[in-house]
C-alpha cells in the first residue's frame, strides 16, 4: 500500500488533499514562498496524529506541522519538492476542559487564539496571549514558535503561559503530558524543549495553559518623551508604582507615527508632532476604575514632575483607549502604504536599548543617505520592530534588492554588539536559517543539533527549518 | 601526569581536595548518604570549570556538580567508589552585575542564595525566589533543582525567574547564554534543559535572573476553614481580589498545628483548635500599607460572608506577622519532635486536593490503624508536604522500617490516579530515581534518555541521578 493510502486509511480520504487549490497550506502568510506538498492531511485526533507520523516515518517522507500558517519566518509550509506532507492541526479545535479551581484550560492544538480567548472569558477569567494574528492563529502554532504579543510584559510569552504538552513524537509515540501542575520536577524539561522548537522535535496536539484572573478595569495613556532613555526611565517608574498593573508599555518614534497622520489623518495621533517618542501604556486593576486612575493619574505627575515625559493623556473611557491603541497597530500598515521596507523582530536588553538605536541609526544613515527609520515595539520586553524605510522618493522594490542583505548586516551586527536577539518573537524557519549560526554561539548550535539528532534520528520533523 | 595532578595545575593544589574530613562535600544534608569523592575541586573561574571537566572526560572519571549542598534527594553527593569528583562551585559567588535599567542580575552560580537576596534589595529590587535553606544554599543549585519555596504562587520557580545561562557542557565546552532578554525565539530552550537537570547536562556556571520592584507594604492575614474544599475556594477568591498581589498562600492542617501547640507554646497558634484547617495569606501592596489593609479586611469580609472562612486575624504590625509566619515554618520542627515521619513533595491540581487528601488520608487510616498524618504547604502552587507520622506512643523507627515503601507507594499511586507529580519541588536526585519510572510515562523518560546520551554520551556527568 502506497503512503497516500495509509493516509487515506488512518483519517478518511476526505480529510487527505491532494488536488485543487491548496495555497492555503502551501503558501506562507507573508507570501515570499509556495511550496508543493505531496498531500495535506487533516487528522481529527492525537492517535491519527501519531498513526500518520509512523506511516510517514516508515516511508521515510518527511512532516511539515501547521497550524494556522499565519507565522512570519516561512517556518509552516512544504518545500518545492512535492515530496512533504503537510500535517494540518486544524480539526483538532476542542477546548477539552477548564477547571476553574485550578485556573488552567487544556485545549487541542488546533483551536483559534481568539476563540480560546473567549471560552476563557466566559468561564470567566483571562487567558492573556494577544496578538495581531489571533483571529487565525492556532495555540499549537503558538506553542510551536513561543508566540509574543502585547502582554508579554505581565504575562510572559507563550511558554510561560503553559503548564503541559501533549505530544506525538518523531516516532509517532504519543506522550501524555498534559499536566496542570504548578511545580513538577520529574526530569528534564520537555515541555519547553519542544515550546518554540517550530515542530522539528515533536508535534503538540494538545496543551494545558494558565488562566489568570480577570481585570476589573484596564486603562490607557500616552505620553511624549524627549528621548528613548527617557522612556527607559518611565518604564521603571511604571513598573514601581503599578507593578504587575502594569499590562502594556509600547513605544513609538516620531518618524513612525508621522506615517500614520499623514497616511490615516482620521486617527488623530495626540503629541506626536513635538516629541520624538511617545508611549502607549496600559494599566490593568483588579479593584475598581476609580482606583486605576487615581493610580495611572499619580504616575504620570511623577513622570511630569521629574520631567521624564513631556506631555501625557489618559484615555476617558474605552472608545479613547481603543482609539490609542489603534494608531499603534496602524503603523505597519501606515508603514506599508509609504511603500516597501526591511523589517526587523530583535530583541536588546531594555537598558540598552537608547544606546542600540542611536548607533544603528548612525550607521544606517550613513551608509544610506536618506534613509527613513521606523522604530516602534514592546518596550517593555526589550522587542523592536526597527523597521527600515527606502528614502522618500525612491523605488521600494529597487531599495529592498539593493540594500536588503547589507541592511540586515549592519542591523544585525550592531544586535549582537548589543547582547540582543535577531529574533525577539516570530522564530527562525527557513528564513532566518542560514543567518542563525553567524549570531548563535557555536556550541549552542552543537547542543541543538545533539538534541535534534536523538530526538527525531530520520529527521522527517519540519527538516530545513531553525538549523 | 595523572588526574590529581592536573587537577592541581588547573585550580591550584590547595583547592583539590583529597583527605581531612570532606563530610561536608560527601554527606548530604539531611544526613542518609555518606560517599567518598576522589577529589573534591573548587574552581574559581568559569575556565578552570571547563578544563577540570575536559581533564576528567579524558580520564573517564565523572563529575558530580555542587553548590551548597542542601539537596533533599541526595542528587549531590559522590558515590561510595572513591572514583568521582565533586566539583564544588563555592568559590564562584560573584555577583557580576546589576542592570537596574534592565531589571537583572547576573550572578555566579556558587552566590549563596541570600546573598543574592540582600545585594537585589540594596540595588532597590526584589529578588523573589525564598526557601528555608536561603541561608546556605547557592543560585546555581538552585537553577540545577529548580528550586520552589514561598513566593512560587506569584513569581514562579526558579525556571521562571531566569533569563539566562553560562554553562560548561559535558565536553567541556564553554556555552555563554547569559542573556537579559525576555524575548528570544532563536531556536532549542537550552536554557530551561539546562535549569533541573540536577547537573546531569551541563554545569551552570552563572545565571543571568530577573528582578522585581520591591512592595512598599507585606501584610499577612490568618484564617480558619471548614474543610480544604473551601481553602480551594478562597485561593480563588484571594486571587480576584488581590491579583499578583498575592504573593504567599499556605495550607496548614489541624493536626499539623496541634503538633506546634504542643511543643511550642510559646507560639500561641491562632484559631487552630476550632477547624480542620488554617491557611496564612501574604498580600504585597505597590501603594501603601492603608492601601494594602484595606483589600486583605475586604478580602476577609467578603470569604466570611459567603462561610469560606470562620474566622480571621490581619498581622497588625511586622512582629505579629513574622510571629505567624514562623508557625508555618515550625511545622517541619515540631513534627520532628513528635517523632520520626515519612515525608512526601507532591503536588497536585489546586482543584483536586481537597478529593487526593479526603482519600488518601482514608487509604492510608485503613492501612494503618493510628496513623497521623502531617498535612501543609503551598496551596497556592497545588504543593503539598503530605507526611505522615507513626501512631501516637509507637516507636518511630520500627514504624520507618517496616511502613515506608508501603506508605510511599501508597500515596504516590493516589498522587498518579489524581493526576500529580511525585516530586513537587525537591527533584528526583539518587532518592526517587528508582521510583520515578512507575510514575512518569516511558515515552518521556525515553525522549529524557535520548536527550542525556546526546548531551552527555559518556555519561560523566552526576551519573545515577534522575536517570
Amino acid at each position: 500500500m502506497d503512503l497516500i493510502e495509509t493516509l487515506n486509511a488512518i483519517v478518511g480520504a476526505q480529510h487527505v488533499l491532494t488536488s485543487g487549490d491548496l495555497s492555503a497550506y502551501e503558501q506562507d502568510w507573508r507570501k515570499r514562498w509556495h511550496g508543493k506538498a505531496l498531500a495535506v492531511v487533516r487528522p481529527a485526533t492525537t492517535q491519527q496524529v501519531a498513526e500518520v507520523v509512523k506511516a510517514c516515518a516508515a516511508a521515510k517522507v518527511s512532516i511539515v506541522p501547521q497550524g494556522g500558517n499565519t507565522g512570519m519566518v516561512v517556518g509552516s509550509v512544504p518545500d518545492a519538492s512535492g515530496q512533504q506532507v503537510v500535517l494540518s492541526l486544524q480539526r483538532m479545535n476542542a477546548v477539552r476542559q477548564i477547571d476553574a479551581g485550578n485556573m488552567t484550560v487544556t485545549v487541542e492544538a488546533g483551536c483559534i487564539l481568539q476563540n480560546l480567548q473567549d471560552a476563557a472569558e466566559k468561564a470567566g477569567f483571562l487567558f492573556p496571549l494577544s496578538l495581531a494574528a489571533e483571529g487565525s492563529c492556532t495555540i499549537g502554532g503558538n506553542l510551536g514558535t513561543n508566540a509574543g504579543g502585547t502582554q508579554v510584559l505581565r504575562y510572559g510569552n507563550a511558554r510561560d503561559l503553559c503548564l503541559g504538552l501533549e505530544v506525538v513524537n518523531a516516532q509517532g509515540d504519543i506522550w501524555s503530558g498534559l499536566s496542570g501542575l504548578r511545580k513538577d520536577n520529574t526530569g528534564y524539561d520537555l515541555r519547553n524543549l519542544m515550546i518554540g522548537s517550530e515542530g522539528t522535535l515533536g508535534i503538540i496536539t494538545a496543551a494545558t495553559m494558565k488562566l489568570y484572573p480577570l481585570p476589573v478595569a484596564s486603562l490607557t495613556a500616552w505620553a511624549s518623551l524627549p528621548s528613548l532613555a527617557h522612556a527607559v526611565q518611565l518604564l521603571g517608574l511604571a513598573q514601581k508604582h503599578l507593578a504587575s498593573g502594569l499590562t502594556g508599555f509600547e513605544v513609538m518614534g516620531q518618524f513612525a507615527l508621522s506615517l500614520v497622520a499623514k497616511h490615516f489623518p482620521q486617527q488623530r495621533v495626540p503629541l506626536w508632532d513635538s516629541a520624538p517618542f511617545c508611549v502607549v501604556l496600559e494599566n490593568s486593576d483588579f479593584e475598581s476604575e476609580a482606583h486605576a486612575r487615581e493610580r495611572f493619574d499619580h504616575l504620570m505627575e511623577q513622570a511630569l514632575d521629574a520631567g521624564v515625559i513631556t506631555d501625557a493623556v489618559v484615555a476617558e473611557n474605552l472608545t479613547q483607549a481603543k482609539a490609542l491603541w489603534h494608531i499603534r497597530e496602524c503603523i505597519p500598515l501606515a508603514q506599508a502604504e509609504e511603500g516597501l521596507n526591511i523589517k526587523h523582530d530583535i530583541s536588546i536588553p531594555v537598558s540598552r536599548i537608547p544606546e542600540f538605536v542611536e548607533t544603528t541609526d548612525a550607521l544606517l544613515k550613513r551608509a544610506i543617505p536618506g534613509v527613513r527609520l521606523v522604530n516602534f515595539g514592546h518596550l517593555g520586553d526589550g522587542n523592536l520592530h526597527y523597521n527600515v524605510q527606502c528614502p522618500a522618493g525612491a523605488d521600494g522594490k529597487a531599495f529592498l534588492q539593493a540594500q536588503e542583505p547589507g541592511v540586515n548586516k549592519l542591523v544585525f551586527d550592531s544586535v549582537l554588539a548589543h547582547g540582543g536577539s535577531i529574533s525577539a518573537e516570530h522564530g527562525i524557519g527557513s528564513l532566518k536559517r542560514d543567518e542563525l549560526p553567524h549570531y548563535k554561539s557555536a556550541v549552542a548550535l552543537d547542543m541543538m543539533r545533539a538534541v535534534k539528532s536523538a530526538l527525531d534520528p530520520l529527521g522527517i520533523l519540519n527538516p530545513g527549518r531553525v538549523l
